[in-house]
């Protein structure tokens, strides 16, 4: 369990008192009490508060606060509260203001705004955190340490240029070497000194986010900014660890959030904590894929659902509510795919700033008869009588995709062949066929080992990294499943291509060569005929978006294009290759195709789902000491009716014995436990 | 009337003969004598073409070109020009020159360019007025004096910088009250020296012109940028006024116009002109509402339409001719709503530059057989036959909507609920529901006394300033109807949440609570089921954009929400509170509802127009020692037949007996004298 | 011929060997023999390859290159390499980065990035060319030398700010006149010293790219950024000249580019040499506009195809494939309107950076056995086969389009009347009712001689050079016909209006005055009714845009409008004006107007084309020692069977006799050989 201080799930979320007075503060002690709040996240984004110069730290306040929670036996995770620098700060060291993408310098403001590489950002959120361990270290309330707070965004000023260049000293140590990399004699951009490498953004090789002139350098920089946050966090990482090495130290991310390479990130996470905001038009698949790809940072140990809206958001255009039993629902979705917390931003609602229409437990009205807290306080006592029976079990999936950062980078600065293609996307629409069969999948990485999974789907794998061919050629001649799709095997990890025929190093496992590849607008489609019937499998599909001109070089043609010049020419193919077998799917294809070429595989390697439900109904898994925890989720605002043949057992939530069928109201949600 | 020297209409517009010799001169004169012109706008963009550096002015071309419009009957309007600083003052005073939002330093270029804190703006835009005033004071032709032209924009410099510090010093006097107001608890923002803030734009609180990350912040700017130059204005008003404390001082300002808190303005206007440039698609209750808006800012009194196109407009997308008699139709609507002007920009067309292709009495060919000027010398002759019938007559309105420059300010930068929300579109429903019943309106500021008005409606009353609550609980108590919409009473003058449950200190007088606000993009639509019938208003009718979810608390509940989960809570309320009612309206209505709920009002009240007239005819009303002028104006390309009946008088531009009916050609005009 | 040095359509294209080694250029060469590839471009961007700082050049590796190539019988043109600095010269001397037209200085990066007013930029741009020169001028492979590369962009920084007041001052002499050009009285833009003059840009009188409050400043600072960049191209192209009188010097240009006016470009050009990148939507005519624009430059010579992808692009949004066939079909487009080149971008695709996505002869598979590679060798057969047969044969036409820059700049900077008013989409429409009759036109300058044309066509003729106006009279009253547009005549070379009534100057040999003009949004239409039948122009027709509201003054009525006030006022006039007539059409018609119009002119002047063809299938002719080549393009993915009525020859591509009929394979192409 995350924390023997909690032996149940953690519940709670952001709390920021020093908004509000003490009178207040008591009221919230009572309302926490009604709710089961047992944990809350203080000091998130107090710096000013407690410091108002360079001298003087004031933790009167805090003291305060933690002192009350404690007498009232609630938890607590202390903010490092680095995430926005006081205004002092900004005013007297400027070089800890960040520099935009369009060269424009920053004044005071806003939050996540201090620029990573800033020597005096460092030092004082360096000296605050230590004042702070000093202070609180042996406090028995404190559970974790929270560092900043959605770290993110980038800098684009002098200092980060020239720590830019220590950075690329250290990875290429001649210039020789980078200019090779970054293929500098391409429009004689070849470097004879480190300094003449500048920052690129909308001043220099960008003419857009995306687009940019130089992908190597481009992706140079991604990387090194991720590095550069990363460096600030480890800073008060080890502080705290160098203090306190058995504390648990943690800072909320932010799900497939692209500016942060978080497999890079999750070692210095003492537990994977992450905030969960879907828009009202999110897909269910895609929360549950985010929060899979949260779950696999740390090969499957439960994680912290770190922050959640109760009701509404303030940020998005339109603000709807949760619907009635919503919060619920997405609460234990999160569960069900391997959180052991529900925490919300925010206890109480702010009286001012930009997020006052945020939703909160405890609404502007200030007391508990509001829908919001019924719905709070219900969930909290639901979260009690489960008691530890959840806690540390675990999702077992034999599905794997694979999804790389510094992939999803390189792919989306490519200039051509598509401006519509986005990584996440393709990487979803794969996630999704799986989804709808409610067959469990893991999102891991390129340094997972594969062996474990039955079949491995990574979708346009544009970068294949130094070695990564390999392990997946010995996947699958040792009897693995592999697929993969059009705009892979591209490029190496400087976004040089391979030469020698597309895609590159994967051309020997998938047995075919890439000749060309088209790329027409969204709207332009294409058919997959289906030569022989596979399973489900059969007549016509629709592609469109990138078509892959393939031969095959010893791989089986399932399917042809239907439309084109290149009408004939195979999309689908399949190479046995040892023990195994390697798909290559040459266009992007429509969500009907990916399910039946999913539900052909699930029963060619017999990963089907055990059970089926209607649509809009998740079923999912969890395991423990011999028992498992089927999750029935029901996204829908209708009551349902879900066949679980072979299921027998109790509905934790209502205590009622069930067998082969249970009824799910809307937005209901069963959790059933099973020898 | 606005001055003996012309005692009818004034007829005229901006005349920029410096841009053309004496001979082109000449040739004015003659056709505006053929025009019945009796006024013109001078010296509005001349700065520089009378001042050539810091002691050098020469006015001997405006000594001539006043002389001759002296010689020719013509009276003038004496421009300050400071609307557009020389090159040469940019140039050697470069703090003249504003900075945008996005932090960029403007160089010289445009008009409308002078950063208000400038120091050297101030000083030579107050010298240039004491030459002008020196000079001219005495001149029998001079009418009145226009300060600068169209003040507006903004500026984010390092002088504004300053001059915000010590704006907020005045205001807050601690940074305690300060940080108070602004809730600079949240995110770190705690300000400990008050050269710790910076100004709110696109480099520190903003991420758009509506977004901001801190409201308190932005809103004070606004406020502050308003008063920035409304003193540039004061300064050039207390110069001219000192001198001759009985001239007629004005500027041109421009109806709806967000930056600039005309309600502020307007007491160091002697009189009320505005510029009006309705776009080819402008509703025109649109303008109808401007000009109510206009009237309003000084309690009625007559204002002066001081600009409009005679003809097209240079920077819309597409500059649509008005078509043959649209200019005639509109300088009377103006006149309907309380204009005792009609005067045009521009008199000539330039012959260069980005308004030369704007519409003028004079256009490029030079002579007077065009459509336009054969349609401006007609309506000079009308205006001569008018004489000073109609001047002074006021308009009189049972009925008050509350405009507020602060609340629209504060409902804009709110961050949530929805991004589609417009204050003033919203302002406009409501109006336009009374427009197309023919029922007079009142646009008033939250300082006007409420007890002459039968009804008073406060659309998205989202921000209450101290002491508003009690004066509609005043009113309402002593029989007043007032009518309030969703997001109303949230916050205080700081965009602080009025703490305990929605609509804040409008809860009383309301009777009811709102719990939650749903927000749903525009497209998704919910009903407003009547539960019975009131007057036309019965059945459903469709809403959207936020939905409250209101509890009674006292208040009847006439309508409830016909869909999504809060069907069946109230939609329309009334409450009775002392002799008065208070209705609230809980989301945005469509047309048809507001249409039958301002009847159902007029009827229960008894405002109903006495004449009611075919769509698109605007019937309205001007009174003056016991007579009433009765305008009917056809803003539709069809001839039409208007009943009025019990209205018997004389059509002053026909002087035709009418009773009963009056036939209206297309975009024809009549104006029916009774006693 | 373009060189005697290969006496044969020349074929090859950009090759950038210093991105590889040699091994990989000798196996380049093996292919280039495969593909019969005669000529390649080298060092385009190889500035930083050849020189490491101020006094350091290197040229071995070129040295190398160009023997290999000598060796292996393959001509050069040797690239000057300026089109993009090294990163050190950014480094040291800053002024040679460009600032952009919001103000923002740029860092080093891209290309296209010199200030082409940095003292040195023109420095060392100018000594590096002295070195090449120097060491390969009498190497016997040298064809051509290639100024920088498609020279572009424009720069907005100091030194363009004070370049740009020396040229005023050589331009204006006096700041009066300076003054009066830009008609500065208006809004008190009045200069008092040339230093007061900046940049015309968003920080002063720019609130978009076309949107200028200042026309005159804009239309001088567009003239100067064209000539600024041409200064760059002469002292290069005088350098080289100056030890090679007989050279041939070129830089590749880019079709109706807007900011470079390539009329005043061509003289420093000894032939044409373009880059033809139709979009996968771009309109076949559109192509032909372009090839036809390129040869007027030079009064009809032989002109260069220097750059077509041989497959796709990589900066479209989709980069689709050229289609089978295609490749060949646009060369051969480019031939039959006047090249005698065929040249590709690129030999090879780089591995890294932005363009390595796009389409080369080689792959990055890196072999032969590509559908690409074997259509490019088929196509290099066919141009070894064709000889010199259609060197130096020319285009005839009797018709002639004019297209003038200062008049496309002028046109889109107004403010007013309409924003969808676009040059070259008018000028298109025109071109194209005659393209798809199959007629020939040349696009002409204002400076080209109208006598040998039976019809000068200027669409929207906005600004009426000096002398224009007399040159026109003087070929209508010899017997030309002209026709022109609405918006045309209004104003002269300073963007002044000519006063007296539009058109202007053009009023006398129109016979018409446009009193007003209407705009509307593009999507209302009004109606072109033909009051009596002129060949196939009859009934009605639409039009939308701008409408002109003329009276005739002599000239013929030949069609009115049909709708709105202006119903029934002339939208189409002819003037018979001394022995010939001008036309006149008020407002955009549609294509089907203009087809008809076309073809009663033809009809009536007698320049139809003698061969009519399916739609998609373009006829065109070259002639050459009373030989005629006629060219039929099939751009149809359909087979088509076009009868050539007198047409008897030999099909140069099949050697097959042909006589009143030819077949054309889909995307195929015939040239036909008659005495």
């Amino acid at each position: 369990m995350i924390s023997k201080k909690i032996p149940k799930m953690i519940y709670g979320g952001d709390y920021n008192p020093e908004q509000y007075d003490l009178e207040t503060m008591l009221e919230d002690m009572r309302m926490f009490k009604k709710a089961n709040i047992d944990f809350v996240r203080v000091n998130i984004f107090a710096w000013a508060t407690s410091q108002k110069d360079e001298v003087t730290y004031d933790f009167t306040w805090l003291d305060e606060v933690i002192d009350t929670l404690h007498q009232h036996d609630i938890k607590v995770g202390i903010g490092t509260g680095t995430a926005a620098h006081p205004a002092w700060m900004a005013k007297k060291y400027p070089d800890i203001l960040r520099t935009e993408f369009d060269g424009k310098r920053r004044k005071f403001g806003g939050r996540h705004n201090s620029c990573p590489n800033s020597p005096n950002y460092r030092k004082y959120a360096s000296l605050f955190v230590e004042k702070l361990v000093d202070r609180y270290q042996n406090h028995p309330s404190v559970l974790l340490w929270n560092i900043s707070n959605e770290w993110g965004g980038a800098c684009y000023c002098d200092n980060c240029e020239k720590e830019f260049r220590v950075w690329l000293k250290k990875k290429y140590e001649t210039l020789d070497k980078l200019n090779k990399a970054w293929n500098t004699s391409f429009w004689g951009h070849t470097f004879y000194d480190w300094d003449e490498i500048v920052v690129p953004n909308l001043l220099s090789e960008h003419f857009g986010e995306r687009q940019t002139m130089f992908q190597g350098i481009s992706l140079d920089y991604a990387r090194f900014n991720s590095d550069s946050m990363l460096e600030c966090h480890k800073i008060e990482y080890d502080m705290i660890k160098s203090v306190m090495p058995d504390s648990i130290v943690t800072t909320n991310i932010m799900g497939a959030y692209k500016p942060l390479d978080y497999q890079k990130w999750a070692k210095y996470m003492d537990v994977i904590a992450w905030d969960n905001y879907p828009g009202i038009d999110t897909p269910v698949s895609f929360t549950a894929m985010s929060h899979d790809l949260m779950r696999g940072l740390k090969d499957g140990e439960p994680f912290m659902l770190m922050e959640q809206t109760p009701s509404q958001q303030n940020w998005q255009a339109y603000n709807a509510l949760k619907r009635p039993g919503v919060m619920r629902l997405w609460s234990y979705q999160a569960v069900a795919h391997g959180s052991d917390t529900v925490l919300f931003f925010q206890m109480r609602r702010s009286q001012g700033a930009c997020e006052k229409f945020h939703g909160a437990v405890i609404e502007h009205v200030g007391h508990e008869n509001t829908r919001v807290f019924r719905e709070v306080a219900e969930l909290g006592e639901e979260l009690v009588d489960l008691s530890d029976t959840l806690l540390d079990s675990r999702v077992k999936s034999r599905v794997a995709i694979v999804f790389d950062w510094d992939n999803w980078w390189a792919t989306e600065f490519s200039s051509g062949p598509s401006a519509s293609l986005k990584y996440v996307d393709e990487v979803h629409k794969y996630y999704q066929a799986f989804f709808n069969q409610n067959i469990q999948v893991d999102m891991v990485s390129v340094d997972t080992d594969l062996s474990q999974y039955d079949l491995v789907v990574a979708p346009v794998l544009y970068m294949v990294k130094q070695g990564y061919a390999d392990k997946i050629e010995n996947y699958v001649s040792n009897g693995g499943t592999f697929l993969t799709t059009f705009f892979s095997g591209i490029v190496d990890e400087h976004d040089l291509v391979t030469l020698g025929g597309y895609p590159g190093e994967l051309r020997n496992v998938l047995g075919i060569w890439s000749e060309e590849i088209d790329a027409l607008s969204p709207e332009h489609k294409n058919k997959i005929v289906i030569d022989k019937q596979l399973g489900n499998l059969k007549g016509e599909y629709s592609c469109n978006l990138l078509f892959d001109l393939i031969h095959s070089e010893g791989a089986e043609v399932l399917a042809t294009y239907g439309e084109d010049f290149y009408k004939g020419m195979p999309v689908l193919t399949r190479n046995t290759f040892g023990k195994g077998q390697a798909w290559y799917v040459a266009s992007s294809a429509d969500d009907e195709f990916l399910q039946d070429l999913v539900s052909h595989l699930a029963e060619e390697k017999g990963f089907q789902a055990e059970v089926t439900a209607p649509a809009g109904v998740e079923i999912t898994k969890r395991y423990k000491d011999g028992k498992c925890f089927l999750f029935v989720l029901n996204h829908t605002k209708e009551a349902v009716l879900v066949n679980i043949p072979n299921v027998n057992g109790i509905n934790l939530l209502t205590k009622e014995q069930v067998q082969e069928r249970v009824d799910i109201p809307a937005y209901g949600v069963a959790i059933i436990e099973q020898k």
